[in-house]
Parts: C-alpha cells; structure tokens; sequence
C-alpha cells in the first residue's frame, strides 16, 4: 500500500465524471428545507413545531409500543410486498390488495409515479404554489410543468381542466383536501374532474389529508377509473411522518406497473408494523381527528382575534391571510421564527399573503398564539 | 353521488394510461423473492433464515434501546440533511460530512446512481452474476449492461478492465468482499483497478461486507479520486436491514449532485437514530464480527463434513460448491427450503454449482446442518 490514509481529504481538482444530461442541466434545489436544518442555520432552537403539517400528538401509545417490540426484529429486510399492510388495507377500503401499492411515503410514490409516466419534455399539469416534491419529481425526470394558477384559495378545477384539454399531459395532480391552503372541494366535483379527464392522462388525486376532511369531500372508495390513482399516508393523522410509508390505490394492472422500477425491499420493517398498528387502532385515529378539529378552531379563533384571516380548513393546518402583502406575511413567519415558532407559508403569487400554522398540541399553540401576539405588536 | 361503493371492485376493462417506452419494455421481474413470499408461495414456515445475508443475531441491545426510546418521536419527519449521523459517520471514517451521503440503503442507492449516471443508452460494466439489483437498477434506467464472467470464483478484474476500456460505460460495478461469491481482492488490487478505470467512468466500489473482511481487503479511507464512490450499509454487521439505511463516501461534488435528484426526506428518522446508536458501539461490533467469523467455520467445517467445498469467505456467509452441476445444487437448495431452511444460490453459468448459506446463530447453522445432512442423504 504506498499511499497515505490523511486525515480529512481534501477537495479533488480533477473534473468528476459527468452526470446524464439531464441532471447536469438541474439546479442544486431542495423542495423544503427542514425545521433541523433551519435550527442549525439561525441557531435558535424550535418551540413549537408547526410547519410541516405533522402530527404533535404523536403515533397511538399501542404503535409506540408495536416499534418498541419489532425493534429486536431489524435485522430482517421488511417483505417486499408488505403482504399484512396491503391486506390490512384492501379490508379497510374494501379494495383487493392488487390495488393497492405501499411505497416510501407519499414523496417517493410521487417520484415513482413521475418515473413510471414522464419521458423527458412529457408534461404535467399541477397547480401554481401547490405541493413542491411533485414539482421537484417532475424537473427530475425531465417533464415540464403547466402550472394553473389557484381561484379563490381554492384548486381551480376548470383551470386545471383547460390546460390538461390544451396540454395533453401524462399526468395532473390534484390535492383535496389541498396543501398549502387547506380548502377542498366536494366529492361530487373531484369525481366530474376525475371523470372528465382524458384516458391518457394520469390523474394523481393526493389525498394526504383525507381523513381529517369533511366526509363529503371524500370520493367513495369504490370510485375508481383506469387513469385515477390515489394516495395516501401514514405520516399525517397516524403520526408516522418519520417511518416514511404511504400508499396508492388504483386500477390493478396500473399498480403492477411500479414493480417494474420501484425498490422492492424499500419500504423499512418497522415502518409495515407501525402501519399495521396504526390502522387497527380506529380509537385512537377518532382522537387525533377531534384533537385535529379542535386545534384548527383554536387556531382559527387567535388568529381571528389577533386581526388576522383564517381560511377553513380540511387539513392538520390552518392557512392565514394576513391580510396585506407577500413582504408582510414573510415578516410575520421571520418573527415566529425569531420565536422559537416554526411556520411555513404559501410562496406562490395571491397565496403568499397568507401563513399556514400546522395543529399542535395545546402548549404548541399557546407558543405559537404568544409568539404571534408578539411578533405582530412588533410589526404594527 | 351517483355511483356506489361496492365491495370488491373488480378489474376495469378500460384501456390503462401509457408508462414511458422504456417501462413498457421493462420486464415484470423482480431482483428478488423474499423470504417472506417464498414462505407464502410453499406453505412452508422456514425454521433458519439464512438466505437474505442478514445479521441474525440482530442489533445490539443499545440500538435495540435507541429505537424503542425514538418511537414516541416518529411523528416527525427525519432531518433531511441526516446531519448527526453524517457528523459521526465523517469523523469514523476521517472524512468531511460534505463527502458522505445517507440514503435509504445500499439498494436505494444504487439507484440513485444509476439514475445520476446512466441516460438510455449508456453502459454499465459488471460482473456476470454479481448483485442483481443494480443490474435491475441500470435496465430500470435504460443501460445497457455489459457482464464480465467470473474468474476462478472471484470477480475477473483483468476482465471488467478490458471490457471497461472495450465499451466505455459511465458505470463500472464492483464489490469488495463479493456477493454471491463471497471471495475478496487485496486492496492494493482494488486501488490499482481503481486507478486505471478512465475519468469519465464511475466505479461503484460496493464494500457491504468490509467490516468483516480481512483487512488488507480494504483499500485506505483516504484513498479517493474523482470517480470512485464507496457503499457501506448498518444492515449487515450492524443489523439494521428492516431501517433501510447505507451511505456513499466520495468526492463532494459528486456526492452534491445526488441532491438534485434524491427524496430529501426519504431516510427514516428511527433509521437515523438506530444506526447513529450502532455506530457508536464498538464493543458490539466487535462481538458480530467474532460471531461471524465463529459462523463461517462452522459452516465451512459442516459442508466439509458433509463433503462439499465451502470457498473462503470475507463476507457474513459461506459459499460452498456442491461439486457437480447447477441442477444438483438447486436440488440440494430445494431440499433445504423443504425443511424449511431458506438460502439462496449463484445462478450464473460456472457460480450456479454452489450454494450460498448465510452466517446465523448456533442454532440456526445446527438447523441448517441438520437438513443440509437429510438432503444429501435423500439425494444420493
């Protein structure tokens, strides 16, 4: 051996070897920077965690206690076809399991999905400001993105419809309820989206928030159409953000079609058996939906009170319009974040008025209500 | 609402949306079938799981801890940058944190790699029956593979070189203790491989099994240059394979550039706090690589017995030539699966004499003898 073990290398000037065409051409962007990295930047550590639409209240003490007894069972890889949560699943939607595909969190079926049907220069249809990592996914794997500007706060489904009839896109992506502004649309209306769009085109329906919706927002399970695939999660109401697992639902020989590409032991072993623990406790997701319903209102009614414009919400958040500029709303979150409180806001044009406060606990809130309070004397 | 929710849906006839070209003419296999499927598919509860080269005798007892202790916190979403457990990582391996990248296992990885690496159309250099799931990685991005045979049960480096040189690739795939195979080269062996691969073609260097590789197999922690980049993973000696957790070591631009493409927060955070705890003990560390190399004795001593030829092995499990054709080995593999003994085998031409029988525990390899002896006693 004649050359050296140094302590830490430093940079090599020889040219790396090149990345596809594709990649080279991508800017170095990330689709969010986490509430971790943004304490380690501005060195003021987080009160009160609320930006990115968790679940404070935590996993299901029985899901706690599901992880604590398969950790001695790590060593295994999890099975690769997460045969007991598919099938936990199809009982619960009363599907057939062949309909249903469990992936690494909504953001990796979101990558998958853009790999299975976007060829470079195909496009995709997604509202302006609506969620990034589909946006990201889709500069990824060289699609363009049609982005329809939001009507009302709301996703504007005729918009939408107009440019996927113009455009022809592989896929559109809807969400309902809709992050960031946590507005939704009937059933009746997302199903005559749904049905109306043509065969070619994939119509992902992110329903991350489904369960905390008002229940005629929801299209009926058996709703279902060769080109609809739909998604949900476990990081949202089941509290499992960070086990990263979720799942699609659709059409059978559409679901097949990922096995072709996804990583088939790359779902996380602990991550079926949170699942699994998480779905069979209906007692505790009743909680977490009422904790859900009451923070929104608590939120709702400080904000209200402190001058400030909450719209309704579907969601695990609150989206508030402050009521002037994109400058002033940044200065709100800029001051929460001095704080201690950690917000996130909509940055598209019209939407970026406004903030968007995730439900917490009830100390979270009252840190987040303080802080607001605070922040907002400071402003005025 | 207009239609109904009936309970099993069944197949639609409508035509289903187009995948790209390139998954249409992507094949429905999978690398593997897991242990749990095979268990399905033949009715038959496996008794000794020595298929997989997991570490059954799992985590240690701190990491068992770590995990039981983080699963009150999995509601939140892991920190994306992985910066404690990239912190630790660089001061083991005397590295700067910007030279590592934390993903969701070796297999994510490779990936990953691919996908920065290969556009449709390029070539990637491996050996004959080396790990199918980076060859299912490059045809999941449209590369071309090119296979270089097996020389005398290690891989061919003479070989991968000349072919290499003949087509090219942007990827050259080598692993170092070897899988199916479980041979080694000295590391002065593998720097000067290294050394002489062109600039403009990546060498994934696959060392998985490093830790419980005699030393000199391993090249210096310094060693580097612009198109080498390194893969270790917690789910082999640190027994963590359910946490989907592995690591890249190289030059930090190459290493930046996976962050145009990867799911940011797609590594568990229960991964990251697991294997953060199994890094730092060493003295457990220690014990698995004792109990391994205990185990690959005795599992050279046994087939010895039984009068096949276990190979030298620098991995967590033994190889052993059956001594005739690949008919018989895959008799003998059968016979163990009937017992409910789950291995697997080589399939490539010349390899696919032997079996491939993974370290366990003294129980484990006692089950496995046993059955190993009945099968040969019912074969011959």
């Amino acid at each position: 051996m004649d050359m050296e073990t140094s302590k830490h290398i430093g940079p090599i000037t020889m040219p790396r070897p090149l990345f596809t065409p594709l990649v080279e051409a991508l800017p170095a962007t990330v689709p969010f920077v986490g509430p971790e990295a943004l304490e380690r930047r501005s060195g003021i550590a987080i009160k009160a965690r609320l930006g990115a639409n968790e679940n404070n209240f935590g996993p299901a003490p029985s899901v706690i206690a599901a992880i604590a007894n398969a950790a001695p069972d790590v060593w295994k890889y999890c099975d690769s076809e997460s045969h007991e949560l598919r099938g936990a699943l199809a009982e619960n939607l009363a599907l057939m399991p062949e309909q249903i595909l469990v992936g690494e969190g909504i953001d990796g079926l979101l990558g998958l999905t853009c790999r299975l049907f976007l060829a470079q220069g195909d496009k995709a249809v997604t509202s302006l400001g609506a969620y990034p990592t589909f946006s990201y996914h889709v500069a990824g794997f060289g699609g363009h993105l049609v982005p329809v500007p939001y009507k009302d706060d709301r996703e504007d489904l005729q918009g939408l419809m107009a440019a996927v009839k113009k455009h022809r896109p592989k896929i559109v992506y809807l969400s309902n309820p809709d992050n960031p502004m946590g507005t939704w649309w009937h059933a009746d209306a997302i199903v005559d989206f749904a049905k109306n769009i043509p065969d070619e085109t994939v119509i992902i329906l992110d329903e991350a928030y489904c369960e905390t919706a008002p229940s005629d927002a929801v299209p009926p399970l058996g709703f279902a159409l060769p080109n609809l695939l739909r998604y949900r999660t476990f990081s949202k109401v089941y509290g499992l953000a960070g086990q990263r697992i979720g799942y699609i639902f659709g059409e059978s020989d559409v679901i097949a079609g990922f096995d072709r590409i996804r990583n088939h032991f790359g779902v996380n072993k602990i991550a079926q058996i949170a699942a699994l623990a998480a779905l069979k406790d209906r007692d505790y997701l009743g909680k977490v939906i009422d904790w859900t319903a009451a923070g929104r209102a608590e939120i709702a009614r400080f904000t209200n009170e402190l001058g400030l414009s909450p719209l309704p919400s579907g969601t695990n958040f609150v989206t508030v319009d402050c009521g002037r500029d994109a400058a002033y709303a940044q200065a709100i979150l800029n001051g929460l974040a001095e704080r201690g409180v950690f917000i996130r806001k909509p940055m598209a044009p019209g939407l970026d008025r406004c903030i968007r406060i995730s439900v917490g606990t009830e100390k979270d809130l009252e840190i987040a209500r303080a802080a607001l309070a605070d922040t907002l004397k400071a402003l005025n």
